[in-house]
């Protein structure tokens, strides 16, 4: 985009900005509902074409492919919290929960294209607050759950009110990278569990047949995502195989684990399911909130904060990340709105003992992809020698995206559907180690495509076979080094921490990396270095407008240039099509 | 090779040709010992340097790895065979029969680069002949077996003596390719047929284990050799990891099936192993082949001309793909000796009661890949645009061989090792899962790098991202498709053979395609069409001399310009580093 239309679309957005005052006018808490008035008033305008823009195929593939991607990851974290909760989440929780989300966020967010659901992140918060509890008082489990999601969502409100989302713009590839990284070894990690459970709980035969499965499940979602972005066949058909690959994935190895003989006489474990539209408990669905003693009531309040800090950095950065610079978006986003709502859905879902749904931070960017309109093109590089003087490259461009709302509503309609008791027989069938596989493939994804392993493989590379143009050649490597050892000096102690009862502190840690990035790594790099190694994970103005335009890090002086590095790569091969879980890049 | 060079190397290589000859002299058979007294006379000068020049590390890496290569398949098709053939070839018997072949082809073998050894083709031979022999009177297999052999043996000598083997040199890829395929069906075949077993023999838990072994055996082995011929790291760490994955990745199994716990109570199945130095049945080393009824004696002579068949075609392909064209080899070639010499250890193998070994078909080329020295250089292409003005490319370029025969000598001493009892003990440590492992991964290399897939996939990409240089580009699209097709149709045939009783025919049906190529398939394609689709298997001159020179195809008026094809990607990409397994290309 050149400066003249960044400039035009700035300003047209009802400027939302804290730049041109001075003094205490700078303080945001002093403007209550200043960014939500904003959000609302810069999107209502499309809502409309929100729903128009809808009639196209793509919204089909994007409603089935987003259901897989948003149901499937959805029951495996269930699976794990139904083990480590005494059996209080189940899998109706966690439809009614995706359920609640994928409407409310669909019919009333801001951006719609965040889809809200279940992650890995509250079923490990969720458990460990299990075993805080039960110490003392099993019983009162869920009453003490659902007053940590009162004060969460009164906090929520606050942050939204005050217009803190704000500081979102801060986050960069540093500590999104390093999130990305955190959430895809924890989900290997759950992969592993989840196996290991299937050893102790059903017998070795069990065990080492879902182990067969889930790697088998794995390489076939990993095979055809492979074939969809390789320039085989016709693009039409690689379109198929990359919207579908987990349709066809699951349905494959769901129906192998089922053929009569070793396999079917094999008593692996399948999802556990109970009486459709009932709570997994002899419980009704509103939690009798009242009746928890006072003293707990306020020992909710810390964890409710907690689950806050954690919502204001994965909500966030996945909306971000489904707004993020590859996608050509042209509607404005909402952060303080949607942070807003999500106070909502987390009142709800405490009120009603279910999961507290959140933006799903490696599928979030999926939904964007999955609406986006891609074209293979054809990229001639002239030669002057030989080859036939030129080389053929493809080259994959993001034409436009259907922006709409439809297919976060239909997704929502279809998990409703998934509720009833017929569909709740088909997920039965379903065997816990497809799940371990989706543990596996969501994690890689997310490892695979990130940042730092991009700098580790850079730095590995024998130097004489890389490209001259690449514009990490111009940093030392020991910079590199530098840069690349405190990402994964975080990543660790965000993975070992989470392994410990001190778990539910893991959002302090990576909340922490926003201003470590903006007061500490100035100190060491210089700002042509940061420009190569970092990168705004949002740039598109559509998304800033909602932040208070573009952010600027303290004591910098020159005007910032992020992104040298993703530029040159995509000027090399293009937008790169996102897998489920690569959360940049 | 220049075409002056060509010239002199062929006239120094005191010309064993027909070419000159007229009328009734052209009759190879009519000059008994010809080819073989040219073999020696022309490789016997090199014989000291053959030991002197293997002073150096590659010997030992090529000990090491094609120690592993050569006994694991070799191992694995005894575990088949054992079980096929009412226990009768043991794993002693392969280790004799193994030891047996490496010392006598590295001592007296014109061309020592061949590893001979036991195959799958042999294997699959031993126990169809055992389903037919067992129909009618078991008790006669060994000395039927002996027979057998003894006749093949002759007929060795025969086909040595007349000069026969000159007709090797016109295989083409054509048939090359389609051997190769078949091999690695059958490979894979027996690699999950060696999976079933586990689950008949020892249940389903110790099945699913070592269908899970097996898989993952088959991504490590592959994923180190992918890292080996990266440009990631070193080059001397590449070269490590590409030497010596096989062996890595096989202790790494191996010790995996011993972790106690799950792992190691399930009772997977192990290498089956007997007294040292002892035939596995209660009998003498020496069959007792005089005590066979005279009418048996006769009906062996039919099977051993199969088996003569099928090592004609079987070992002397498996000599020109280790002597194929990407190796810069210096010293020449001597096809007539060794396979008289072939005659011997037939001979010898069929009274002792071992399978007998020939040249291995998808590893051959692995010994003298494992001698060659490799450089990757850089390749710089300067372009007209952008991207630095220039695109770096790896190009792997085979610099030297070191031709010695220690390497062959020392491995064969290393099998005689491994016959003592403390060492096959160790041998017994290793789960068959490992060998199924192995199947998939020496088979699946036979079919990735298959020149009939590279077809394939050329048809199936989208045209506009081909390189124009591309020499297939010229072909009509219908005629790639036909020829492809009657290489699978060969493949298909000789597949669905080998599953019948009539298995041990299908080395006629290999061998129908040498006249197929000839004379049936100049009549559909033009010599232009050919020249890119088809390929000398051998085109070193070094090597045709032991086969009377250049061939020329019936009915061929110009001058062929072979393997266009070839050339082109060689120009592009450099030689390619041969995986076990990869045939051709």
């Amino acid at each position: 985009m050149s400066d003249s239309t960044h400039l035009t679309r700035e300003k047209s957005s009802i400027s939302y900005t804290y730049d041109n005052l001075a003094g205490w006018r700078r303080l945001r808490p002093l403007h209550p509902f200043r960014g939500m008035y904003h959000d609302v008033r810069r999107r209502l305008p499309y809502y409309w074409s929100d729903i128009r823009d809808a009639l196209t195929y793509r919204t089909i593939s994007s409603t089935i492919r987003m259901y897989f991607v948003n149901i499937l990851p959805a029951i495996a974290y269930t699976l794990d919290m139904y083990r480590r909760t005494g059996e209080f989440f189940g899998i109706n929780e966690a439809l009614f929960s995706s359920a609640m989300a994928a409407v409310i966020f669909s019919v009333f967010a801001a951006q719609p294209l965040t889809v809200v659901g279940i992650t890995g992140l509250i079923s490990l918060f969720n458990y460990t607050i299990y075993d805080i509890v039960t110490r003392y008082e099993p019983a009162i489990y869920p009453s003490f759950m659902c007053w940590t999601a009162i004060w969460a969502a009164i906090f929520h409100w606050i942050v939204a009110v005050c217009n803190l989302c704000d500081y979102m713009r801060y986050v960069t590839d540093f500590s999104s990278e390093a999130f990305g990284a955190y959430v895809g070894i924890i989900y290997c990690i759950k992969g592993v569990e989840e196996l290991i459970n299937e050893f102790t709980k059903s017998g070795a035969t069990a065990g080492f047949m879902s182990c067969m499965i889930a790697i088998l499940y794995f390489l076939t979602i990993y095979g055809l995502e492979w074939l969809g972005s390789s320039t085989v066949c016709r693009p039409w058909f690689r379109g198929l195989l990359a919207d579908y690959a987990y349709v066809i994935g699951t349905i494959f190895w769901v129906g192998f684990a089922h053929i009569p003989g070793p396999l079917k006489s094999t008593h692996i474990s399948f999802v556990p399911i109970s009486r459709a539209f009932f709570p997994t408990q002899p419980r009704g669905w509103l939690i009798h909130f009242w009746e928890l003693d006072v003293k707990w009531l306020f020992a909710a309040l810390p964890f409710g904060f907690l689950v806050m800090l954690l919502f204001y950095y994965d909500h966030n950065v996945s909306s971000l990340t489904a707004q993020a610079r590859q996608f050509p978006l042209k509607k404005p986003a909402g952060f303080h709105w949607d942070f807003f709502l999500l106070g909502c859905t987390t009142f709800l879902a405490g009120i009603t003992g279910i999961p507290m749904p959140n933006g799903l931070v490696p599928q979030a960017p999926v939904h964007t992809d999955s609406l986006t309109i891609y074209e293979t093109d054809l990229h001639i590089v002239s030669t002057e020698d030989g080859e036939g003087a030129e080389i053929r490259r493809p080259i994959t461009k993001a034409t436009a995206v259907v922006e709409q709302r439809v297919s976060h509503f239909l997704m929502g309609l279809a998990i409703i559907g998934t509720m009833t008791g017929p569909l709740l027989i088909v997920l039965h069938t379903m065997p816990s180690a497809v799940f371990a596989g989706v543990f596996f493939i969501v994690g890689w994804g997310s490892i695979e495509g990130n940042g730092i392993l991009h700098k580790v493989i850079f730095l590995l590379r024998e130097n004489r076979f890389i490209q001259r143009g690449e514009p990490m050649l111009q940093v030392r490597r020991r910079k590199i080094a530098l840069y690349i050892a405190c990402q994964v000096i975080s990543v660790a102690a965000t993975v070992a921490i989470s392994q410990t009862i001190a778990a539910i502190g893991f959002p302090i840690l990576i909340i922490a990396l926003i201003p470590f990035r903006a007061w500490i790594i100035p100190k060491w790099f210089n700002q042509d270095e940061l420009d190569i190694l970092d990168d705004l994970t949002a740039n598109n103005s559509a998304v800033l407008a909602s932040l208070g335009g573009q952010p600027r890090f303290p004591g910098q002086v020159v005007e910032e240039h992020y992104g040298l590095e993703r530029r040159y790569t995509e000027q090399r091969r293009g937008s790169i099509r996102q897998r489920v879980g690569s959360i940049s890049r």
